[in-house]
């Protein structure tokens, strides 16, 4: 048996498993503070790639970026208390704009600079955006609005696990105001694809983009769609969402146009997002027992060059051939961008760098020590293939020229096995079931990693869904989406054994 | 007399005409948030291209970005505040973590969610990033720790003005920690000069690099430094800081490291920061009175076409036209990247589109007519020569392939145009004062425009320096810095006749 770099393995405690990647690929740690945490250099660079990939994608549709306060008067909420019933309240209210001495050396809020009226921390920007949308747009003429936004958000958790719940996280949001509900629901479900295709493309992350059913809906949503990935234990992970809000908000906030008619009309308008959850999911989705695998379009450094310095004469000439590498490297293009090779210089013996590196989940790790600089050579390891079939490290010595040749082609194809590994996953891991004692029996207790189920129903609303929600609730299961491509339904609704009308999946779920 | 395109000019009420740019060129507006503004997309394109450039530089100097809380617990503070006597106390105090209706139709703070410790809004993050070094640090070789962030930061401001000084505002706050104090002092100059290149490269904003007396030292600092700007109105802008720390915060901090001895030593460490505020200089730097001129590296679109549509059946072929015209124009390259040109195709008509992005600042307004594409022309517009000689609109009618082909040479020019003129008008604000007298001469009442004035002194310190401050602040003057750059004293302490050490820039300030 191999040892592992990780303390504990995935098969044994993947909870456990999960929290070791984070500590020992140096990706976040707890800070201190409640519910929030300290995003590391190698973490924040995989949210940095996730950022620039995505934000190009969001401009290249047309969207362009601003920026909205953190704070959000609480009489903004209030408007919002009356329309929307699933309000949520768990936020961080600022009372007070001082501190002073409390006398007994330390320091308190200052009584006489309370606030007027308490200011929320953004748990979402909605309402602000939606009331500069009502300023912004008096006329036809000044639709669509199409903006987004990149920026920390709070949201007071009880219990939280690093990037999948914490109090204060970063993503984007997504606002746009239409005139027409068609063009909203258009815009809604182009961003769930570039969702998706993001997630496969850059993420390497499999995805089933579908409708929640009503249940999983925003508050005051007519239509939420989600991408959800499959993890390594079989949980769900809801990767992004997009919703379509009709002018139920647009009728809270006001914001109202002249059609070219010179009638008054409401806009529709749409909201979307994805989150730092995101890393969570690259973790669960790719991570091995020897830590992460980054896929290597969103990876900070996809090349890590390792000198085996061994504090002799000799070492000079071994960075010289290892800068001469890595400038090589760096002029090759791959995947679309500029190649990212990082020469790794810190006083580091080359055993804990190289295993560093693993943990880290750099996609290609080069050493170079004396011998292999002897013959022009290089001894490379591909994160995603670590162990020959021997249980022996895969490190290859090949030419220093093949290594650059074929570099392109090489982390092309570890993006391409990644994804295909994921992916292969994610097929296998959807059992169709026919009733609901093939559920009952899928997920029985002490089943290891059941993956989802897929049924038919018959989409049940109101009482009825409700019901449903708690038969699958007592087996620790929800309803996760009703997958865009899936077959059309011809059978019974596993629930109440009306005809079916679509196919919708089943899961445990982070 | 020329119409211009602002409804204030800088001559008339300069504080007005900064305003009206914001408002006009589509900036930033009040967000009905007390002190917080809604940063608008051409705002905030400006913003992304600074950071962009920037984190370029940050990250080519061996920095890498990581992400910190946005509350900091209060206990952090006390500890500060034992140490520093500056300590700002003005901050918003998050109290509590859930909002309940009041039972008069309103929103509360709910009086059983109160926090046991309350939360700050970070001001900055020196606190809970050197409590990260004192975990992060522990031998010698775990130095130097080279680390950037890029956030929101909350002052509360009793006044404000949109990007000079707003309660919420974004920046980029640098922290490094070093073996030794010349490392430590060393990254402190070395930033100095990365922001100062910056400034002039890519703002074509000239500024004074030069050591900030020591009542104007960040508090807790051995050393703070800036770049200071001059705006139209002759006031000076600092525009970035940074400071050496020594071992003031390592010691408060516990970061403690064991040196290649096995001795226990305080880190030195430093800090550098640049905000939004960098935009107010734009703006007061190079706006005229027709609105904004932004310079082509921080223009998020170097080139706009606009097509004179007439709502008839040639303007298919007018866009048409437009559009191969952009894509010719999207393949070129200027100032290092890939030119940045947009189609504007909003039902504007094409007097107030051409007007909205001569306000906006574009550097170049490509207009085209039928006429312009029957002679296989464009009209050009360059924004910072926008006049000819006898006031008539400078719109160039040139061979469509010219301005292809003269593109790259076109935007380098205004790059370089802006540059020029502010730095003229910098080398040309600043005047030596001999002693009090003349200062006071030189910013007698009424005078506009004043400039800055250059003096020569004997840096005082303490109660003599108070002195000093007050002379000044009497005066409505401040002590700005002393330049890196400027020749060596060789006269009297203008404030106390002692032999002078150095020459400290006086001037009027944001």
């Amino acid at each position: 048996m191999i040892k592992r770099a990780l303390p504990v393995t995935r098969e044994a405690d993947f909870a456990a498993w999960y929290q070791s990647v984070i500590a020992e690929a140096d990706l976040a740690e707890e800070s201190g503070v409640r519910g929030c945490m300290v995003i590391r250099p190698w973490g924040y660079g995989i949210w940095e790639r996730i950022q620039r990939l995505l934000d190009d994608r969001i401009k290249a549709t047309g969207h362009e970026n601003c920026y909205f306060p953190l704070f959000i008067p609480l009489s903004y909420f209030e408007k919002e208390a009356e329309h929307v019933e699933g309000f949520a309240k768990e936020m961080a209210v600022v009372t007070h704009h001082r501190l002073i001495a409390d006398g007994k050396g330390g320091l308190m809020p200052d009584p006489a600079a309370k606030l007027e009226e308490p200011l929320v921390v953004r748990p979402t920007s909605e309402t602000v955006i939606g009331t500069a949308f009502a300023r912004w747009v008096q006329s036809w003429r000044d639709l669509p609005i199409l903006i987004n936004q990149w920026a920390n958000v709070v949201r007071w958790e009880m219990r939280t696990r690093m990037f999948l719940r914490t109090s204060e996280f970063l993503w984007q949001e997504g606002h746009t105001a239409h005139a027409s509900a068609d063009e909203a629901r258009e815009e809604t479900l182009k961003m769930l694809e570039v969702y998706r295709e993001f997630a496969e493309t850059c993420l390497a992350l499999p995805v089933v983009a579908g409708e929640k059913p009503e249940n999983e809906r925003f508050p005051g949503a007519v239509a939420t769609y989600s991408i959800e990935a499959m993890m390594q234990d079989g949980k769900a992970l809801q990767a992004g969402t997009s919703h379509f809000l009709g002018t139920n908000f647009a009728s809270a906030q006001g914001i109202r146009f002249q059609n070219a008619n010179g009638e008054l009309e409401l806009a529709n308008t749409t909201s979307w997002g994805v989150s730092t959850r995101m890393i969570g999911g690259v973790i669960m989705v790719h991570g091995d027992d020897d830590g992460l695998r980054v896929p290597p379009r969103i990876a900070p450094w996809q090349i890590v060059i390792v000198p085996m310095l061994r504090d002799n004469d000799e070492d000079a000439a071994l960075i010289a051939y290892c800068k001469d590498l890595q400038g090589e490297l760096a002029k090759l293009s791959a995947l679309g961008e500029p190649v990212r090779a990082l020469l790794d210089l810190k006083p580091v013996k080359a055993g804990p760098k190289r295993w560093g590196w693993v943990k880290k989940g750099a996609p290609v790790i080069i050493e170079v020590g004396g011998r292999d600089m002897a013959g022009g050579n290089v001894s490379m390891i591909e994160r995603h293939n670590l162990y020959r079939e021997d249980g022996k490290l895969n490190s290859v010595v090949l030419p220093r020229e093949a290594a650059i040749a074929e570099m392109q082609l090489t982390l092309e194809n570890i993006q391409g096995a990644l994804h295909a590994e994921a992916r292969g996953r994610l097929e296998a891991g959807i059992t169709p079931a026919a009733d609901f004692a093939a559920v009952e029996a899928h997920f029985a207790e002490g089943k290891k990693n059941p993956g989802w189920v897929e049924v038919q129903w018959a989409r049940p609303t109101g009482a009825d869904l409700d019901t449903v929600v708690e038969r699958l609730k007592a087996l620790k299961l929800t309803l996760r989406n009703v997958p865009r491509d899936a077959k059309p339904a011809d059978g019974a609704c596993i629930f109440t054994g009306a005809p079916a009308v679509e196919r919708v999946l089943v899961a445990r779920a982070y």
